[in-house]
């Protein structure tokens, strides 16, 4: 049976990813659903955000479902989605985000470069090591190559007119892109910032370093009007994590009024890992036949609490 | 006698600064301008595309009126514009940005982080160093609160929530503008790039370091129709060095079709670092009543040469 691990977090990943959790259940009842605590609320209350029995039972899942996870500006405190994305190897982090004429992913590599975790501190500066090495240049061009094949190209977003390691991991995956026989081109990360957004048309896979991915989407995400409604996968060779992109928006929690469509979507994306592609497609299309009708959260308009919007996306797939 | 360097270097480099060089012999006459060739035009035709000599008059001038430099696909080429920048420790990196209902300013430090230089290949990896050090961070942030002080307030763009560089940073920032007395807020630098494109009106002065910089007035570009409008300052304690934001555009070079606005409104930066305020806002006032009359060149939808705009903003400043 397959296990899902189920991640609520903090603020208002407790609203959004119940709603989530829902639509799994009615499209897949075989699906067996778990809890797991972690987060800054357990942080504050036990001292831990996420233990080693925590990442066990993360480990243990076929799939994770996460919500958010409140960052405090507390210097004790390391992200713990950090500390997941690590621990489980989950080397690319996956944004498609599509609009009117356009439909792009961003490929992010989500284990190095400058997220090594490689710093000091001297007398008088703080060093921070941007870390590129070949074996996860090589991996995340491949996931990216392969995503392409399926799509139409690939660009590869780098700085090597300055960065010695940004040149490695070009060459590397332009030379991926080759043998796989996917057209490919570079584009300088500072310029593709602003591309994206100018003519997000000529884009289709985009992969790139950790920060550098970090950065460019969420500049794409101005395309769609936020990061409110996209979501996200974190995949690695052996372990696979879905969250929305937004974070744990502490103004809004407790109220009801947050957008759950952003971890609806992430659902679909678990559901599409799994190869169900039936359901993935119409959980998706429930969202859209919900929103298209009126049905709609504060953010987008409407007057719908994050409860309702869900039940009206479960109706929907109930008539679908 | 103000001395001033002209380099158009290459591309539309050497159509746009003839223009900003026609305006500011036209409004100050008692300047003396003088050309120095640098680029990859030069490197191919020397084997040096900016040598120790060329430093020299370079570094001999009150102020440096620079055209664009192209970056060729080669990997023996350094760009000659990160060596005058480090050469000249032009640590500074001024992009404003104003437009309908915002009027921003970036600064960018411009000597360090992950332009250190350090960088190595090992075995199966490669490393470039991001460093932060406490005087470049201080001059930056003392920069930035010098203008925020005649303005309104300061943003931080950083990624302290991952990078220890980055909380050595906002540490320091944070300090110098509470020594200040500038109100001051830290803001992560990718849902900054994301921000400052849907609410830009929140911004005044925006303090980063060098690849945030890059990449966020890059984004911020967008704001404004791209980068062919967008002039910049980089300024040391010693030097100080104006240039388009835009680069030498070899697709559209020796075609008398390239704007020359931003090459204009750099050299009324230039203009007011030495405290002609008077010229430079008639300078600025001539570009102004020059496209509101209709001349314009093609990215902005007319069919006005590069020369032709040059010679109506002249008329213009000569009625002024
Ligand atoms: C919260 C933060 C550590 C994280 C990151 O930098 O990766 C976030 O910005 C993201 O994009 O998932
Ligand atoms: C051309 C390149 C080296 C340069 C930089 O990275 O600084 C450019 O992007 C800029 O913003 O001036």
């Amino acid at each position: 049976m397959v296990q899902i691990a189920v991640v609520e977090g903090d603020g208002i990943g407790q609203e959004v990813i119940p709603v989530a959790r829902a639509v799994i259940e009615a499209v897949r009842p075989d699906f067996s659903l778990y809890d797991v605590e972690v987060g800054y609320g357990r942080w504050k209350r036990t001292g831990s955000a996420c233990d080693a029995e925590t990442m066990e039972s993360l480990r243990a899942a076929d799939a994770i479902l996460f919500g958010a996870v409140t960052t405090p500006p507390d210097p004790e405190y390391r992200s713990v989605l950090l500390q997941i994305r690590r621990d489980l190897d989950l080397y690319a982090n996956i944004r498609p985000i599509r609009g009117d004429g356009f439909d792009l992913v961003i490929v992010r590599e989500n284990t190095e470069g400058l997220y090594s975790g490689i710093e000091w501190r001297e007398a008088d500066r703080a060093c921070t090591l941007r870390v590129i090495t070949e074996k996860g240049s090589r991996r995340i061009a491949r996931c990216a190559c392969t995503l392409a094949k399926q799509r139409r190209h690939l660009t590869i977003g780098n700085k090597a007119n300055v960065l010695k390691s940004d040149a490695f991991f070009l060459e590397i995956c332009t030379r991926e892109a080759e043998e796989a026989g996917v057209p490919c081109k570079a584009h300088y990360i500072d310029a593709l910032c602003l591309d994206i957004l100018m003519h997000p048309d000529r884009y289709d896979v985009i992969v790139t370093t950790n920060m550098f991915g970090d950065i460019l989407s969420d500049a794409a995400a101005y395309l769609v009007g936020g990061l409110g409604l996209l979501p996200s996968a974190n995949i690695g060779d052996k372990h696979a994590f879905f969250e929305p992109v937004h974070g744990s928006a502490p103004d809004i929690a407790g109220k009801n009024v947050a957008n759950p469509i952003a971890a609806i979507k992430s659902a679909a994306m678990m559901l599409r890992h799994f190869g169900d592609t039936e359901h993935a497609a119409a959980v998706e299309e429930a969202v859209r036949l919900t929103v298209a009708k009126g049905t709609r959260t504060v953010d987008l308009g409407g007057a719908t609490g994050t409860r309702e919007f869900g039940e009206a996306v479960l109706g929907e797939l109930g008539a679908l």
